[in-house]
């Protein structure tokens, strides 16, 4: 590949960008606001969403033509609900045969379909052109180049080479992947189960009962990954036990901080104010991943239990007893 | 069933002689020093190893053979490297159809043997009678009544149902499993890839780098159980991917401990030093679990990377530099 688009310069686009650079690759990374675009591309720096992190030389611009232009790598890294009007906007710019690379983790609200089919509707492009990547790559981490594996997936198995080629270096490593569904599964769901294991810690619970969270949440995004067509290998690997794991153990999340106020007895808008005022990403994903599971008859019991807590008023205890007494089973 | 020895009282049989009384399972605890055995029927305590923890009125003796008779249920918590010779001395008062249920985790030394197969070339017992319990279990959390699942595995699904019934309580929930291989391997591996975390976290890496160890730690452990009979949903389930996430995520452990001084640059010498003067558990098992993985031609980088730290003398940053400049491939 001979030059990158980088649409989106929050932090995981802005980290992104630069793991592009470093690898070799030429790269414009178009910021929405015009100060980000200048800040990255006269200081090398995003005071914004990686204060204090020293860029890499980048070309960057607020005009997605002038990023687009000759790009025959087109990296979309805008948050999920609004990939679609974004890419309305930029379709008309796109080289023809470019190679359209989704960092966007989630279900789209309405319509339950993943980033990738977004992509494909709305562009025209063949499933073929669209890839996906994802992993355990917490952006802050990857911008101090602190070693990370990740998965780039495509139908297409010499795009996704082209594209781990685009972005190996000493600190980044992607392997490649044929399951698209599974690397999008695995990156949607992740979220409402970090919000889990926030409410448990909130609780005073420990590594165990993390651990378990983990693991079951692991079972039910396994059985809709599976239900959608999904490997179960991919969910047991990068893209979906590494990006769990990560988001998981990161006490910093936001979803992580969002769960543990709950869990402690805190009110949603506690919840929201110990999070500046933001909504988690996993409080608005529970319910469209609790849409596509009953559209597959696939039982998600910790995310249903989410959902219910964030949107129905569940009282936490009464959650944890309802999971805690479940019929046995087999595992 | 209706009565339980657990043979040896260090934290786990410990702790899992707590969760049988709490269901309601008689039980009688055998303890090697005599003043374990006193000071867990007189007072309910383990003052050496769950210090400060209540526990329920429980039988202890440090006779097996009182221990043993009319027990139908025979949990085996003794370590891994001293079962055979504990084994050797209790066979003879083992009721004949009882139940052998392993909380042991590791690979014999010397024979490449797991826990059940040291069962049952010892006790002549048949494969349908010996049972393994694993899972995301930290005894402390555990003992503290905090919320944990685990596996109860055995080829006999009659015998796994009847534990499953006999440990289940309000905050242990077991779920049962025909894949025996699967449980011990997942258990006998993760110690090593813990320690991987503790030298990366020594390195001060952060949770991208956790995350992609466990990811590719697991991929290792499923080839290697794969190779052995497991499934490989065993290994992404509560005795692999829980069991390693909470042994991993635990920063007390003695493995991350340990891993912790030599990712500093510490010598083998200072990082026993740190753990109390004891070698941990995933400097020992390295070497065993790579020569079974030798002997089924896997392929195991990251317990090879181990190994070689903690017996060949291989500086930390150059296994890392091993490690990421591998040839780049599918997942």
């Amino acid at each position: 590949m001979t030059r990158a688009a980088v649409l989106g310069a929050g932090s995981w686009g802005t980290a992104f960008a630069k793991v592009l650079a470093d690898a070799g690759t030429e790269v414009t990374i178009w910021a929405r606001r015009p100060e980000v675009a200048t800040a990255l591309s006269s200081e090398h720096r995003n005071h914004f969403y990686l204060p204090d992190i020293p860029l890499p030389p980048l070309a960057a611009t607020h005009d997605p033509a002038e990023a687009l232009a000759g790009a025959d790598l087109v990296v979309l890294a805008v948050p999920s609900q609004s990939l679609r009007a974004n890419l309305a906007d930029w379709r008309g710019f796109i080289e023809p045969d470019a190679t359209l690379l989704s960092l966007a983790k989630g279900i789209e609200t309405g319509t339950l379909l993943r980033m990738s089919e977004v992509i494909a509707e709305v562009t025209g492009a063949g499933a073929d052109r669209v890839a996906v990547l994802s992993g355990p790559n917490l952006a802050r981490e990857i911008a101090l180049c602190q070693p990370a594996a990740t998965v780039v997936a495509c139908t297409d198995t010499a795009r996704s080479v082209a594209v781990q080629h685009a972005c190996a270096t000493g600190y980044f490593r992607p392997y490649t992947n044929t399951d698209v569904i599974g690397c999008e599964i695995g990156g949607a769901c992740k979220n409402v189960i970090a919000l889990a294991c926030g409410i448990a810690s909130g609780m005073g619970l420990g590594d165990n009962t993390l651990a378990s969270i983990i693991t079951r949440g692991l079972a039910e995004i396994i059985r809709l990954g599976v239900a959608l067509g999904a490997e179960p290998a991919t969910l047991a690997g990068l893209a979906g036990v590494g990006d769990l794991v990560a988001t998981c153990a990161s006490p910093l999340s936001r979803n992580r901080t969002f769960g543990r106020v709950l869990g402690e007895g805190g009110s949603m808008a506690a919840a929201q104010a110990a999070t500046h005022g933001q909504v988690a990403e996993g409080v608005k994903s529970c319910s469209s991943i609790r849409a596509l599971a009953a559209k597959y008859a696939v039982e998600m019991p910790l995310t249903d239990a989410v959902h219910r807590i964030c949107h129905e008023g569940l009282p936490v205890p009464e959650a944890v007893g309802n999971l805690l007494g479940r019929r046995m089973k087999p595992e």
